[in-house]
């Protein structure tokens, strides 16, 4: 199905982008938050294994099988776990936990017993152009599968359990106790320099040293683990992966290890820790997409301190969501708090962490489908986008409201964190690349210098086409990165396109594409060339070259001033790389 | 079943007394916030009508019935409704819409399938000591009636619709538009020293003029108006039913006449309104037992403008609780916020009303179980009572944190807002009487210059018995009134205790008995007294006279100088009145 996704320059808003953006969105049920694209759902074309559920989800006899209804098919037992499976494997991203729908349309019985078993099945078989993948015809499920699914979907939906303070404390390790850690830095790293690249499928991080490019550690996580963060010190490295469960690694070990671990739900996508001047390194928060909470936690033994609900009403319509999951979160260098981004009631929560007994937390109304978003380059406004909506919302963290919700000037904008340049005509401005489209945009970020600019699209550029995750400069370089790892197209897919930052005062800029693919020297595989990373000196970019688990996979190191290949990273550890967080950008909030 | 109640001067925590006080709070399911008694739970000995539970909850349709599982009894639609109709009626109040538990039981299914069906039945029939009425022994519930609960009992839960902005915008009523209400007083009536009086059972408010003692108006409310409430410049009166109706009444008018009207969901105790300088009459605010949520309105229109729900985490397990009800709500006259005390979780939130898109919540974790409350004398502390946990939490509304959760000496404190008193020995102390004992304590609420009496019970004083509702005095009387409305002995009930408190230095302090009841010189019913209403100059007290729906009742107004009898309000109009709110006392918080 990906083969409807925008190909090379499709026009803005044609039938066909608009169908492929909601094809996307299928594609990517719980799509990547920043900047790791380790939750793309694997369909066929896609790399990489499948996603295992958390086990929590799919406990026998917790979830009951509901009871024959008058004209509601029923399920065995083994029919129904085989229908949770396949739903939260396959369904839940898109249309929720709780089959509100999201991106996908809701599955409620309200909805599913008016349309009835055939057709149910039928568009599980088909598909629609409206997204919906044909799960039969594709062969990703058999008929058997099909008939349990639309009988499943005639029956109420059924909740995962609850994960709460008492869940949070079994589920909670330290393994190194603080007193017994090092007080010093006990290796030769350069930790600043030192990458955390995520492995998807095999559930790891690779720790790589930014100047010797060797893997200085291999280490066990979460599964898919969606991002890396660094203490604001940047001692401590804290992963999360998409079953909820956080690595707390010290990078001043010999060799660095986990040396505290926590599960904070059944699905997850977001940490960070507290960044505030007085308050470096003592908190950590994570967000769940199930249960739809976020915990705040003692930032050196993660032990679990405050579990809050996001439960509640939607900013727009003021309804009740029993689902509204938690996309990115980022640490304010203006406030001692975190900002949380609510999906599904487009709530955007300042958290204030000075006091966790008296919670003080700010619910900003911005949008609704926050995804993913990062600062301005002075780190004072907020840039969040609503991907299902097309548009950005911006909160200026120092006055703690919404300055504004523009549109992106594209289909499905996906920033991760986006990009700040220094735009020669415009001043500083803040990028965005789209997933549904190739459109690259620009927006003005400083209203003081620059105001007539401020909190607008000054340009659109335009990319190699759809499919794109990640944007990537730094402060020392005079170039912008656009990757397109999902554009059904491999050459694309295996390419990354570069724009001269000085060639942005031209009409129509023309971009360079680098041939990452072809440069790892690898040729088996799609070769998705994935989220560019620059080193903590700015002057190399680091690019994932992502292959399936059973192929070889590499990343390659790109010469910013002269974009060309300098070295490539082989191993046979580091098996489908994804998301790669050099520490002194990560902690510096540099991009 | 109130023949358990303590009866005069029973020891403290005695057994009988500590059975009695979880028979109160069944009894009481949705007990009294504050100050009206309008929601008391009539079993066969409380007088009045029966409580007709919002329709909203019982359409037929929209909750369906169960269907069969393996091993557990069905029931008709019909069967269900009924059983719909009595839980909502006789357990949601204790039990819980969702069956969780609150002051009784939990009541979900892996608890009730654990019994069984002939356990339930027999339970409901005959009760337990442990405070559970016997239904069926006792005569209010028909044999075929307990089997229909026990059935009814065995399958899942179902909640009643939720009842957003839309539902809220749908029942919203502007009857007389700002523009064309008077622009000054039209009425010769002194408005700061009308009283509003709840009429329980008709669904009524009566406006009585302090001064003269005659009625002005009857005005159509929402069922057992629970409180009314004045804006901050005493032009507006609003009052909320227990069906989670709010009066807007105009006080300016010819005849004071509901000028708008919302409800805001299908069952709720709570409305207060902006009284912080620069916000007078702005904002009103609600709070509701289902769904659990508040909202905030335009202080002239009632205009719904803000839905928060207050789900989530309980403070001290941190555990997701489906149904937090809101209690007490009262506005802080420091700090521009709305106190809203959360019962279930035990939070007190502080919800600052200055930018509502913006909005800014500080959760305080306090005690579950939260109730009623008021402030000290200075209106700096807010202490409220954690009454099935026997505690009283104090809230510095300065500072906007917690001060402390103490013991409140006694069993089930019950302040109502509490009174406010210069002790003789201990300076300023705050006070409240105990549903479950005899016991009035006395706190200690000035930590600048009695400091070492600040937060602590300084004082027990012995009243006439348990059952007692609220407390009352003013800054002009040198009394203090103590009501045991709940009281089972009539005599008690129908009398109320005044100590002197200058006596307070001795030992054991003495009070006067004033048979209220005696004095209305009605001869017919029970003839509760309930609830003394200062009016505005102070130098006298209001107490109704409380019959049932088809018997006479009364007010009685007392002189505090004397302790003798001044006047009986008596009117044919005048049903089942309880609580009364002095326009002057209830807008400046004086109490």
């Amino acid at each position: 199905m990906n083969s409807c996704i925008a190909p090379r320059k499709t026009a803005l808003l044609s039938s066909l982008a608009l169908s492929c953006v909601l094809a996307i969105g299928l594609a990517l049920p719980a799509a990547a938050q920043s900047p790791s694209p380790s939750d793309v759902e694997k369909h066929k074309t896609t790399p990489g294994g499948k996603y295992e559920p958390s086990l929590d989800v799919l406990k026998e006899g917790e979830l009951e099988a509901p009871g024959a209804k008058e004209g509601v098919p029923s399920l065995t037992q083994e029919e129904f776990n085989r229908a949770n499976q396949i739903y939260f494997e396959r369904c839940a991203g898109c249309h929720g936990v709780l089959r509100k729908g999201a991106t996908g349309k809701a599955l409620t019985t309200d909805v599913t017993r008016e349309s009835g078993y055939e057709y149910l099945r039928d568009f599980i078989n088909y598909g629609s152009p409206g997204g919906m993948p044909n799960w039969g015809t594709s062969g990703d499920m058999t008929e058997k599968d099909i008939d349990i699914m639309a009988r499943y979907l005639l029956n109420e939906p059924t909740a995962p359990p609850e994960f709460g303070m008492a869940e949070m404390r079994e589920a909670w390790k330290v393994y190194i106790p603080v007193e017994e850690r090092p007080t010093e830095k006990m290796n030769d790293f350069d930790i600043e320099n030192l990458f955390s690249v995520t492995l998807r499928d095999t559930g790891e991080i690779a720790l790589i040293e930014g100047d010797s490019k060797k893997i200085v550690s291999v280490i066990k996580t979460g599964y898919a683990v969606h991002i890396s963060r660094l203490s604001a010190s940047g001692r401590y490295l804290f992963t999360i992966g998409r079953d909820a469960k956080i690595n707390l690694i010290d990078l001043w070990m010999e060799e660095p290890k986990t040396v505290a671990e926590l599960k904070v739900g059944s699905e997850a996508r977001s940490v960070e820790t507290s960044k505030m001047e007085g308050w470096e390194d003592k908190y950590a928060i994570a967000g769940s997409y199930w249960p739809p909470q976020y915990v705040i936690m003692d930032g050196a033994t993660l032990e679990p301190l405050k579990v809050v609900s996001t439960r509640g009403m939607t900013y727009d319509t003021q309804e009740f969501h029993p689902e509204p999951r938690v996309a990115a979160i980022v640490a304010s260098h203006y406030r001692p708090e975190f900002i949380v981004n609510v999906k599904e009631t487009g709530k955007i929560l300042l958290v204030d962490y000075q006091d966790i007994k008296n919670l003080k937390v700010t619910a900003i109304d911005a949008e609704r489908f926050l995804h993913d978003g990062g600062f301005d380059s002075t780190g004072r406004y907020f840039l969040v986008a609503a991907n299902a909506r097309d548009k950005l919302a911006i909160v200026d963290t120092k006055e703690g409201r919404l300055v504004d919700v523009i549109e992106s000037g594209g289909v499905k904008p996906h920033p991760g964190r986006g990009a700040n340049i220094v735009h020669p005509t415009y001043g500083p401005v803040w990028v965005t690349s789209h997933l549904g489209d190739e459109t690259v945009s620009l927006i003005g970020t400083d209203p003081e210098k620059n105001k007539e600019h401020a909190w607008k699209v000054v340009q659109t550029l335009e990319g190699q086409g759809g499919g794109s995750l990640f944007v990537k400069t730094h402060p020392e370089s005079k170039h912008l990165y656009i990757d397109t790892p999902l554009n059904p197209e491999a050459e694309i897919a295996s390419s990354v396109a570069v724009f001269k930052i000085a060639d942005l005062t031209k009409e129509e800029p023309e971009y360079t594409v680098l041939p990452i693919g072809e440069w790892s020297g690898i040729s088996e595989g799609v070769r998705r060339v994935v989220q560019g990373e620059f080193n903590r000196a700015g002057d190399e970019i680091w690019f994932s070259v992502w292959n399936a688990v059973d192929q070889e996979s590499a990343i390659v190191v790109v010469d910013d001033k002269t974009l060309k290949m300098k070295h490539v990273i082989k191993d046979p550890r580091l098996k489908t790389p994804t998301g790669k967080f050099n520490v002194y950008n990560t902690r510096k909030d540099v991009y």
